[in-house]
């Protein structure tokens, strides 16, 4: 293979990264903990925002931008927000550099130091709600449904390319009701869509429910998650929403007047989806060959490479391909035609599946003799000799069989690694030795989720939507229980 | 009307602000110098990305994206950027915030100072070029064709919406290749798409040509622009194109192997465009009923608005309203019907027609009884009645007529305010009267651009391409020039 992985079941951290490496999707950069989204990693990023446009959209969104910057006073109104955020806020005091007049370079200019610092936003409930103060009098004003596709800066620590970076783009919606029960039905509405979009365009099973205190966003009354599970049996948060009460609202001071005439607080909403959800996209469906992209998301859908031992065979097959290519794209799939005279036909299948392009076309001589192209699928790995005139039938179901495949392997993984346990060695051991989800009973308290984190770096993912009442003791303190919580080591 | 403009002219400078805030596309934040693009303001600028993706796709570019923050060392390497750049940098110089034991509230941690400042990107060539050191080798590496969308800041002293805003969005390519004159073809070839751009979408006739070396990008060899004429008489530059030499090859060491063996610097190109453009789209169009919007980037081409005395005639109207918006919307045309009751038809014609939207049709019970509509159109602001079954053809083709007529109209109006001077009385006296682009002699010299600057506040907008050679003498200095320059006062 031209560039080699490091072995997935040998060191999946490192997989990982090599992974997003050598696939050319993203890599370091000089800025500690910001990466460079490079053309192929970013194209999977306008294929998700694509996809989520038109979803936004058909829930009656519409998109806008609000500044980059907080006000740090902003930012100290809403007390759970700003506690959840200090630690990790990049801060802008200073706004000019001038020549420094004892021959160091150049600096900092002293003299433009700010009145009030800014904060880069590490998410924009509080400028936004500025902002919503002055477009919000009365109940006709409400709903507002705006989606912002922004870049967000969370000074953090020990960063991972796509999982944990310091700057990450994302959207961020923030909607603003007349009534409690609208925002609510707001906030389902919202972690439905991210759950439709991880299942039918990641082909990425979820499982959406709320969060426990602990876990939840600073500033809201409740939040919903979406969490799906790893190749390694970690969990990985794929999109938030946030049910935020009046809670901003009250530190924006934004009222309105409801259909009585009666002056309210407003209610609001926020939801996110980043891209770590590329990150997520990698570690569920990769191998030890590379990428394994889902139809939908791939930037490239299709590569068709020549295979010839002299460049004189070389235009007859250039002319069969550019036919498939063009009557492929016509219909809205996207083929890439790779002649490159650099590499072998070895070299480039190897590095198309390292790049996880779903299906690749070779077409040689006999192939042209036989009116004939080899079809090769890179989820099973497949390859078969088919009638040229086909593709043109075969590959749009191909493609969407690779779609259902790729979610069905993914399911089928979650289901043999999720566990329903009622033994606290037990819950050690599988996470010690295994990992995966595990069904438990928990006492519902802070103090029992804090301990069980220490002693296993397990958290509470969520507590699951569907969850049936079941009476049970929790797995750690015996206590009494209604529901079983799931839990799992997590990205 | 429903919310009153100030006249265009009396001050056109009230008037535009006026328009930009009540037509709904922007208004000022909280944060000095930063602007909101409300959701009708940024699905303008969704249209301007959609048409730029395509044509820049069509050039073969890609997308990626690089980080926000660029260390202050790289920031120095280039003399000519530093020096550009350096007053308008917005310094992140700290990473946490804390609560102040003394009771102050949140405050900066002082323990949390970054070893080496980070400047928000004024522009990205530097960190750009710090990363494409590590992926050129060869020429089988280049040319790389890389766009970035983005937001970056100018730390501005005096802001007005959309044309000088510290923090704006843009798209900026950097392209990297292995000679001059391929480097150079670049540049041309990108202000070219600028160029189409402005013409076939905003309708607006540009002149493209090289910046004087008082006016060119901060590190260029040479700097393209493509420059339009406002109806104040002023210049707005709408895009510009660089040709950056070797310089940030060299600054940051971006050596590459040639066909012949032969280490060399690599060449390089930068090319923006901003939401200022979004700024000469209102100042060129708009009239003292607000917006004029050409409807290639028209958010809304058709509004639909029922006419109805009683409630009980507003099923009818609305079904056939439907009928015509499903159908015009299959035709890829949007449209959006308006049956809000809480404001009267008059209210919403003169709402819509602040808002720019092109076509204007309004259905009464006696147009069902006719089976007819009224059709109006926002440009020139005639309407007729016509069939109702004729919409299907009328619509397409009045909006491409719209688009033709704004653009003649801009025209018409460049052509009328352009002016070939040759007496320094006549030149001081038009920009002093009346505004407007001169095309006059000059002798070359920083000098003297910087005198006429400070005589009569215009600049040199660019020499442009096609001036033909002519013998004369300088405007201002009598000294001897070998062709014409554009001269104006600019935003």
């Amino acid at each position: 293979m031209a560039k080699f992985l490091t072995n997935r079941e040998e060191n999946y951290a490192k997989w990982y990264n090599d992974l997003v490496i050598k696939a050319d999707l993203a890599e370091n950069s000089a800025v500690r903990g910001c990466m460079v989204i490079k053309p192929y990693g970013y194209a999977i990023w306008e294929n998700i925002q694509a996809a989520l446009n038109k979803m936004f959209k058909a829930t009656g969104h519409v998109n806008a931008y609000f500044p980059l910057f907080i006000p740090k006073s902003f930012f100290s109104r809403e007390a759970a927000h700003v506690k959840g955020f200090a630690k990790e806020c990049a801060v802008v005091t200073h706004y000019r550099l001038k020549n420094d007049e004892t021959g160091k370079g150049i600096i900092v200019d002293p003299s433009a130091r700010l009145e009030e610092e800014l904060i880069i936003r590490p998410t924009s409930e509080t400028i936004i709600w500025n902002s919503y103060k002055n477009w919000i009098r009365s109940y006709r004003d409400l709903p507002i449904l705006i989606n912002q596709w922004a870049n967000v800066v969370r000074w953090e620590m020990r960063t991972r390319l796509f999982l944990r970076t310091a700057e990450f783009l994302w959207q961020e919606g923030h909607t603003a009701h007349a009534t409690r029960e609208e925002a609510i039905e707001e906030t389902e509405r919202m972690i439905n869509v991210y759950a439709e979009f991880a299942e039918n365009f990641m082909a990425l099973p979820v499982i959406k429910g709320y969060k426990s205190d602990n876990e939840k966003f600073a500033g809201a009354i409740d939040t919903y998650a979406i969490e799906a599970l790893m190749q390694d049996g970690k969990a990985l948060q794929s999109g938030t929403s946030h049910f935020l009460g009046q809670n901003f609202a009250k530190a924006f001071d934004v009222q309105f007047t409801d259909r009585s005439g009666r002056l309210d607080y407003v209610w609001a909403t926020s939801w996110g989806l980043s891209t770590r959800t590329i990150g997520a996209l990698i570690m569920a469906h990769s191998d030890n060959r590379g990428l394994v992209l889902p139809p939908r998301l791939a930037p490239l859908q299709v590569v068709i490479i020549p295979i010839y031992n002299n460049t004189g065979q070389l235009p007859a097959i250039s002319g069969k391909a550019s036919e498939i290519k063009i009557r492929l794209e016509k219909a809205g799939i996207s083929v890439k035609y790779d002649d490159r005279d650099n590499n072998k036909p070895g070299w480039k299948f190897a590095d198309y599946e390292l790049k996880g392009v779903p299906i690749r076309l070779a077409v040689g001589p006999r192939d042209l003799e036989n009116n004939s192209v080899e079809i090769a699928r890179r989820d099973t790995l497949e390859k078969k000799t088919i009638p040229a005139d086909s593709v043109y039938s075969v590959i749009p179901e191909m493609l969407e069989e690779i779609q259902k495949n790729i979610y069905n392997k993914a399911l089928q993984f979650r289901n043999d690694n999720t566990f329903i346990v009622d033994d606290w060695s037990e819950f050690q051991n599988i996470l010690e030795n295994q990992g995966g989800f595990i069904m438990a009973h928990w006492d519902g308290t802070a103090e029992t989720e804090e301990k069980i984190k220490e002693e296993t770096k397990a958290t509470i993912r969520c507590i699951p939507f569907d969850a049936p009442e079941e009476m049970g003791r929790c797995i750690y303190s015996g206590k009494p229980s209604e529901r079983r919580v799931l839990f799992a080591r997590a990205y």
